[in-house]
């Protein structure tokens, strides 16, 4: 009666084995100051702008003649039209308002976009990769069953390691779909426009469908990585692309994110994203929707602006820091997450422990995000600054 | 590919063609004053004391100190705490925080939900019945085919008519699970204590899963209408039961809803709800949350109390001009719904097109909640009073 897909996940989402892995730790040492730079949360305040944006909307929301109930089904049009402007417009891509929908975050819209496929498609992932473009399929039934190695028999693994330059070579046998995500998580690493135009072409060519994850474009500072996959040539045939606002502007408490899915795309799924999320979602906070909006005026822009550069002085302190130290160290440079390599052959779970007891300081088990993720723990640049490079200097003390 | 369910699908969701019929409407004649009866959307502005949470939930999202990203999976427990103490324990109800999934709304949990379920359970649902419910398992493969009778080949239905007094049998053939929506959308109708114990006597007997949305459990007036299934024997044991703030507190803008998984059920569906949500959900906005809490202070239980005062006094005005006008009128007294015969024998759409042609008032169609609804419109209490009081008249002078 129940659906045994979910039997075959081994325990639970990562970040909550993190957490629990933390809590005992704490509660047998309650005298140590755990640091966490694991789970990618941010810790910098909502911009000014978005703060007064919530403020007014709440007002709006006191009395009847400006109360908002139920939003449009795609998102209120100021903030799709806002996005369409500044995210796509501006930067010469022709995205139309109603190839937006705005949701409550790039988990919901990544983890749900998979409903869309049939049971027998063939999904690739890059190894490592964020865990949910697994899982999700694994619910789906479209994953087979789980490895000793660690991989799901019905998925394709594009192993993404050091040895490749994180740059991972076209599937070697028949995908349907595949999940990219650059700037990527969790190795911070990223595609140059030539890069990615070479997976559109493939995708075109072998009529594959890519889910393009852009949930941290807003940390890319080198000119040549691409914003958004849409700014290569015929990627609106073939390609799906998801943003989120928790990392552009700290919104993993507020909720509020959106999905291009263009008309141009060979599969219809236009219509069926918008009958799915009109069958099983009612839309995002209006006052998130608002928040969101304020990101995109003048002064919102320049406020997240600083917030990100922050957070990008932070990963400057953390590669400096650890590659002195004589770590292997790479991503940090376009994205808000570094990827270092373990010392002395330590497994991810060996090195996230011995941070944890000898540093106190949180991490995130490369093994967590994938096979290729082993001997690879992920650092994020989120932290407060006071507080990371404290992290920083008990790791440097650690002689490892 | 693509999930061919979706194709199976007709039309769009009801309220998004209720929507476009109502646009064309008023692009033909752009004087008419339309007053909406029809979406179940609330009208009346936030409590004083939801609007202050909001705020003061936003202010703490203005600093460091303060601020709040990602928060607790299953929600924050100040807000599952008031739950349990608010809606359970002061009922005699023994639930725990740990059974409490908070939520962005009752849709997306009854949508969701039945991914949860294999392939070949057979669902059961009352007939009028809120879309979603057929309309997921449809996307999930378990409907079958559509017949010309609008009834899912593979779905059991349960009619609920004036002839049984809107209260359904008992199914005449193996089930798995049953959806069962009290104080019910779309007909306002209920059952009593007596009533429900025997449908919940029934799942423990034949090992059936009960699907409990209690979305306007807020509008219960009567003593023997019971506001959560837990209030009877053994539900812990085989009820699932879904909760909504949109109509309690005019929450539709806000999205906060919560849903009690309880780990007595006899399928794992506890830890199995906790694995869907922390994979393809990151929670609903902590200003929604924080809103939510105000709900259950003293100050804002007597102002949500308040209006809903407001809007079952629309529901009396309305049950008593419409009987006076010779209508068959159900529902009403302990729901926010009116359910109405249509007169000389029109059908739901007809009646609808009448009413939106010549009073200018919009309704829903019985029919689009499933073949028992033909024959009737829906009409809502959530409208402000001078247009509810206005559009009373308009239909009274139609001279039906």
């Amino acid at each position: 009666m129940i659906n045994d897909n979910y039997s075959k996940l081994p325990g639970a989402y990562l970040f909550s084995d993190i957490a629990r892995k933390v809590q005992s730790f704490k509660a047998s040492d309650p005298g140590a100051e755990v640091i966490s730079l694991g789970i990618g949360d941010v810790t910098q305040p909502l911009a000014p702008a978005v703060v007064e944006a919530l403020h007014r909307a709440a007002d709006e929301m006191a009395i009847a003649a400006t109360f908002r109930g139920y939003g449009p089904e795609r998102g209120y049009d100021f903030l799709r039209e806002a996005i369409v402007r500044h995210d796509f417009h501006e930067r010469g891509i022709d995205i139309q308002p109603d190839e937006i929908f705005v949701s409550d975050g790039a988990k919901s819209d990544t983890g749900n976009f998979q409903e869309l496929l049939s049971k027998d498609v063939r999904i690739a992932v890059t190894d490592p990769v964020y865990p949910v473009y697994v899982d999700s399929n694994v619910m789906g039934g479209r994953a087979g069953t789980l490895g000793a190695d660690g991989r799901w028999s019905n998925v394709h693994y594009l192993p993404c390691t050091a040895e490749n330059d994180f740059v991972p070579d076209l599937p070697n046998e028949h995908v349907d779909v595949i999940y990219l995500c650059y700037p990527n998580n969790p190795t911070g690493t990223t595609l140059t426009r030539d890069q990615l135009q070479r997976w559109v072409d493939y995708a075109l060519d072998k009529n594959i469908l890519l889910f393009y994850d852009a949930a941290y474009e807003a940390y890319i500072q080198s000119e040549d990585v691409p914003h958004s996959i849409y700014e290569l040539q015929g990627a609106k045939c073939c390609a799906v692309e998801f943003h989120s606002y928790s990392k552009t502007a700290g919104f993993t408490g507020i909720r509020c994110g959106y999905t291009v899915v263009p008309k141009e795309l060979r599969l219809p799924l236009n219509p069926m994203w918008n009958r799915r999320q009109t069958t099983k979602f009612n839309g995002t906070s209006y006052l998130s929707q608002r928040a969101a909006e304020a990101i995109y005026s003048l002064e919102g822009k320049e406020q997240i602006q600083a917030t990100i550069h922050y957070y990008m002085e932070n990963a400057r302190l953390m590669r400096e820091a650890l590659t002195s130290t004589g770590f292997q160290v790479y991503g940090g440079i376009n994205a808000p997450y570094l990827w270092v390599r373990t010392p002395d052959r330590m497994t991810s779970w060996e090195f996230f422990d011995h941070l944890l007891k000898k540093a106190h300081v949180v991490s995130t088990p490369g093994s967590g995000f994938g096979p290729s993720g082993e001997g690879y723990i992920r650092l994020t640049a989120f932290g407060d600054r006071t507080q990371t490079t404290e992290a920083l200097s008990r790791i440097k003390s650690l002689n490892l």
